[in-house]
């Protein structure tokens, strides 16, 4: 079989690295690529190029950005007393798109894992513990995944803040906005019912 | 609503006009480049700049190359008298893994649509004519999409070929490998029955 070039396999094998794209997919975009040279491909190495060079984690929370303490951690408006941990940086992006939390973030970068031998000091855990401690925290939101490994490190987590007498809260469990019953896992249904609220 | 820096924007942005990544994949994809750097970011910005330069069209085929004239073309061990026309250099790809056909290509870039007033000068079926008038061509298999624009254009090619008194064949159609007739759409079902063998 003749493959295509060097350059060009190169490409692909890279591309389809990426999540979301498989081999087949990766071929069609690097062919969609090649084809829109002007307007995608030389735009996008540029992209590339230039977010290689500016993007760092944030020394605070650990969102990526282009500066040393990321534009959240910096910005007058936001509540310096209110701490959300969440997973990771797509997570920050999810609650930010929500628009509705004012606080800072902390990015643990994971989960604890045993399988994985993920532990605290992997996490960025330690770090949130002295962040608590040094700066005017009154809460710290746990907006961990409802996973197994998410609760489990959530529950870790505050385990550690315990001690330090903040409120330490997670987001709430129940059923989706615009969720039906009937397509609903029996766990959430039940998280939902031992959570019920006065109408 | 925060977002990320515009330097990451960017290039969420490009990222989201690859054909099978959306805006919210484009994000994870964006998210494991920064987090890879090393491994995955630099040197797909690397690739993607060394095949913006480099790769071309074939001009005699069509096919996507660093050359010229593309391997397929040059290979000696090709015949020479059967010519594959395909839609695009995905298709010719396709071809390629199936490793069965040993002749060269030629790919049009597209299908004869009104819709979308693609007419014959649009799809190298002129530079098809004149290859085969030129070269010492036996045969030329249509194997364009067993689509309806797919088809109109293959019976268009026929057409201008006819007077040259070579073979035009297409794919054969029926059932695919490893197709359960259970799960095929009528049209397969009527094309296999029609085409049916001996045993």
């Amino acid at each position: 079989m003749t493959r295509a070039p060097r350059d060009i396999e190169d490409l692909i094998d890279l591309m389809a690295r990426l999540p979301g794209l498989g081999p087949r997919s990766a071929r069609r975009a690097v062919l969609q690529l090649i084809k829109k040279r002007g307007q995608l491909l030389i735009p996008l190495a540029d992209a590339m190029q230039s977010v290689a060079v500016s993007a760092r984690e944030c020394i605070t929370c650990g969102n990526v950005g282009t500066t040393e303490i990321c534009e959240i951690c910096t910005a007058e408006k936001r509540a310096i007393g209110e701490i959300c941990v969440v997973e990771d940086v797509a997570d920050l992006w999810a609650m930010e798109r929500a628009a509705v939390f004012k606080g800072r973030y902390h990015v643990l970068g994971g989960t604890l894992s045993a399988l994985d031998a993920v532990g605290p000091d992997e996490l960025r855990i330690p770090h949130l513990v002295a962040r608590v401690q040094e700066e005017e925290v009154s809460e710290v939101i746990l907006a961990l995944n409802a996973t197994v490994d998410g609760q489990t490190t959530a529950h870790y987590i505050a385990e550690q803040l315990e001690p330090l007498g903040i409120a330490v809260t997670s987001l709430a469990q129940g059923v989706p906005i615009g969720g039906e019953l009937d397509y609903l896992d029996d766990g959430t249904i039940t998280a939902a019912l031992r959570a019920r609220k006065a109408m």
